[in-house]
């Protein structure tokens, strides 16, 4: 019944006409990489998932994953997908050709990959993204003998990684854990101790699992200060004798590391995602970076699954509303309001009534609206890596701030995007066979995963906003004061400057409040970093919505830009005026939630 | 692990102390109807529903129904849980003595019956929230035969009752159902049709199962005129031979009355609720009601309903909350801004973190608004039926009023609120061990039973609040304006009062402004339905904070006070400022939604 099409369009419009793309990417060094091959990835990927990943879907919701002493059995139909993706080269595209990957711009990877892939088969998707992530912090982090023994197979896919934080007690606070790694005199540790909510912590869709592990030295010092990172193999190599891994084949001893699974938790969604008790018992493993920068490191690749994170929000809501509106064009309910449209029928389709209209505009622009700050986004991961020290600083100063905005707001936006879906369909929606409500639940994880939206909205707030002086708030000001002068005096654009200015001024104003307001209380500051997220987030999509328009208003001849400029208008008019109240209750403070009598609640 | 505890004692401040409710309801006929009853009765439920009914809440929801060769078979403990309540009298509450009803207000089943009942166990309070719907349409609008046979066992729950509207191509829509009833010349009417989603349409709960079915005669009109309600039960008396009921025994036929269920539908939630394909083919029925008086009549049913589905809104965000404050409760993660609160433990408690208080404060006031608003429509249910023609005019008009705000902007803010907590609870909200994914799960149809949240909206908008000349709202303005202006010069209410003044101030001005653009173009006032329903919640839920403040500015040195007058400070500074939003929305019109290039949807 669920059907789903890769929104290329959108991305060969927002990468080509909207941020030019290309001669950034050239000069950052992929001279081969033009429009053409760019529009070839994105297809080629768009039919793989569509053909391979999609159709096991809902089977990988309904039959799950099988969880027996200790080992996890993934449905033959997600082993012979995976197979397929690796044979296809699609989970290595952003490696480097050292390591047999693609070397593609990030860009390509962090965002229509894991938006088309999440549309898809969101609990496969995730698998592959975290295997990215332990090869980009291994590749960049790791020492030569490390690199040269996992990289090849966590770059092709042929080994998975997973990330090993939180503990029982200890989630958010990682600065609790208890997990130990005591150094050996052959270099390695050995690493004990308990990780929960471990997504793909084991699996058999592959032979070997690595591991980063958080973990602490003996006598290190207290907090998250002290934590270093490890990588750990469910399999060592068969040869290995404590003497390196120089010239260890890929040949695995069959008896695990230590690494154990306990348990497997039993969810609402992503039923085909395992998530795993995970125990270490004198686990052997290799410190990953220097010793104490755990945290850093795993901040590293913890963002980059914040971004993944946050397309999980723009993956589901975009599948979702093309069901919707599928659905929507062949219901038949009521009559125009205006008067009837088909006589002939014993009804008028539901897109004559303008709530139906209101639902489905809501979702498509919000999904569209998501998709060009990722793109964005997308496209600064790259300039990160830029020679040029300012494009550099600027590109990593708006990564930094636009990380915890686009995995806060766009999952929940993701998450209200699919309820509304759902709504469309009335009971429809709510049944199993029609697929929505799959998405529902799948969807609604993401608003926990890598840190809670409210964490990310604290990072924000009281950090990304203040830290460096403003620094990083003064490289996204700088673009939008720009714009918002530019246009100024061109009467089209107006009707989105005018408000653009109007939140972007708001912004400034709620942003010194906050900051003085918070320097005297902090809990003013965290009382209102919720709404100051999300208001942030507005902020941003106007920007790219006022952007969007500007390209659109020459090109009204084709209807592609003529819908393009009404989301625009429908953005504007029936989005952004939800900052009003936003700034309301960032202004209330933080009196009524403090002084709120706690043995009361 | 999942707790539950009937707020019993919000019941008794908001029926006591803010509304007085005895000495109205003891004039309405209720003599003996007192404070100690009332409180007796509500503990007594909560009692109940906390004993029986909870704890197989999470077994309905795993184990779910069985559907073998149109049977449906329900889990035994359901069926024991079933019988006690039965037994008990606890099904029976608002039936009329007569039909060995216990005959106390409609009030008490209405809401708080209905609350603690959807708290405890959703997919099995339907099923009696159904029944009573069917009795009260029966002993009001029924032949003396019909009732005579049929009440005593709707009413005491021994047999159970459904709603048959929907068809696979009529939801919304009713106007074009084609199901079929042919008059006999015995009096009664050979129905045959397919109808859907029938909540309880097939059980194994009780012996009979009296289905209430909409269809049309031969030669009837066209559309919703043409409609007629019938009476079809699954079984009929074992003496039966088209002679009348007269003296017909509850003994019965053991050959069903060409009533067969053809399926029953895989859904996200309400596992333990059977929403049923059902077929009648030539079955036996009798008209209830006028020809053609079909759709006032169903009406009528679906308004109780469509309060009870409000209170789902309610018993699901209440049962939420309090298990999200359980585990803030026992959560220990990072330090208050302000500085360590308990140096000997690891971490401080989540609690002191401002963010997971605005979460759970949003729950926690929204449920309490939510909850004294429904009390108030309660009382009114009651008040309908005054002798005094002024109360009960007045009474009717704020129940037709109320309706599809309760219906709306409860099951909307009970979708947010159950999330909300899900998101206090991070990775186990979202796990099955802990029970909130259930409530999240189940609250989801409520948005979409009994018409959904969009169509409620336009009954707002566009029925109720133009129907009598604008009588509906005159009857909440009066109120609203006569306590506004009471406390104008009382400088402790001012900060309720105001933003009071200024809610109802713009819900006149958008009203207004509605209707006048509604009368050149309807498409304008449907595309702002939906926020004004929400706009409109809003300021009813503002009025009884503003009541309830007034109640406890006096009683300051009880912390059940502080806590509510808290609770009010809380929703004036938190929740309400979302009208400032929702305003400019329904103002921006239709323009942005109708002019939108369909094809390009």
């Amino acid at each position: 019944m669920v059907e789903y099409n890769a929104p290329k369009r959108d991305y060969d419009f927002l990468l080509n006409e909207v941020l030019n793309v290309i001669p950034t990417i050239q000069k950052l060094g992929f001279s081969e990489f033009d429009k053409e091959f760019l529009s070839m990835l994105t297809e080629g990927w768009g039919e793989h998932v569509k053909e391979v990943w999609h159709p096991i879907n809902q089977l990988g919701d309904r039959e799950g994953l099988e969880f027996n002493n200790g080992e996890i059995t993934m449905p033959k139909e997600f082993k012979d997908a995976y197979r397929e993706s690796v044979d296809a080269g699609w989970l290595s595209t952003s490696c480097k050709p050292e390591h047999g990957g693609m070397g593609v711009p990030i860009l390509f990877q962090s965002v229509i990959w894991a938006e088309f892939g999440t549309s898809a088969n969101m609990a496969l998707s995730v698998l592959p993204a975290l295997t990215i992530g332990v090869y980009d912090i291994l590749a960049e982090h790791g020492e030569q003998e490390l690199v040269n023994y996992f990289a090849k197979n966590l770059a092709s896919g042929e080994w998975a990684g997973t990330m090993c934080l939180t503990e029982p007690h200890a989630g958010t606070d990682l600065g609790i854990i208890s997990t130990k790694a005591v150094p050996q005199d052959d270099g390695t540790y050995l690493v004990t101790g308990t990780k929960i909510f471990i997504t793909y912590g084991e699996h058999d869709l592959t032979e070997n699992i690595v591991h980063l592990v958080l973990a602490k030295t003996p006598n290190s010092p207290e907090g998250t200060k002290g934590i270093s990172l490890f990588l750990v193999p469910k399999f060592m190599p068969s040869e290995w004798k404590s003497e390196g891994l120089a010239g260890m084949t890929d040949e695995l001893n069959s008896e695990h590391n230590g690494v154990t699974c306990s348990g497997s938790e039993e969810k609402m969604g992503v039923h085909a995602s395992p998530t795993c008790v995970m125990n270490f018992d004198q686990s052997v493993g290799w410190r990953v970076g220097d010793l104490y920068s755990g945290m850093p490191l795993m901040f590293e690749m913890m963002n980059r699954e914040r971004l993944a994170t946050g397309m999980m929000g723009i993956g589901l809501a975009e599948i979702a509303y093309q069901n919707a509106l599928a659905w929507a064009k062949e219901r038949r309910q009521g009559r125009d309001l205006k008067g009837v449209q088909e006589p002939n029928e014993l009804a008028d389709n539901i897109l004559v009534h303008p709530d139906v209209r209101r639902m489905l505009l809501v979702a498509k622009v919000n999904n569209e609206g998501c998709r060009a700050l990722a793109a964005w986004t997308g496209l600064l991961l790259d300039q990160r890596r830029s020679d040029d020290k300012e494009e550099a600083e600027m590109a990593n100063s708006l990564v930094a701030l636009f990380t915890p905005i686009v995995k806060a707001h766009f999952t929940d936006l993701g998450c209200e995007t699919v309820s509304t879906c759902m709504q469309v369909m009335g009971g429809a929606g709510y049944c199993t066979e029609y697929g929505v409500e799959q998405f529902y639940r799948d969807v609604r994880i993401s608003k926990i995963w890598e840190g809670t939206n409210g964490i990310q909205a604290l990072d924000l707030a009281g950090r990304k906003v203040t830290e460096k002086l403003g620094k990083n708030l003064r490289y996204i000001l700088w673009p939008l004061t720009d714009f918002i002068n530019e246009n100024k005096s061109n009467p089209q654009m107006t009707e989105f400057n005018k408000p653009l200015h109007q939140g972007v001024r708001g912004l400034q104003q709620l942003t010194l409040q906050m900051i003085a307001e918070g320097q005297s209380n902090p809990h003013f500051l965290a009382a209102g970093a919720t709404d100051y997220c999300r208001y942030f987030g507005n902020v941003l999509l106007a920007y790219m919505w006022a952007r969007i328009a500007k390209v659109c208003l020459d090109k009204q001849d084709d209807q592609y830009y003529v819908a393009k400029l009404a989301s625009a208008r429908f953005f504007f008019k029936r989005i952004f005026p939800e900052t009003l109240g936003l700034a309301a209750k960032i202004q209330a403070g933080h009196k009524t939630l403090m002084d709120y009598p706690l043995e009361m609640m």
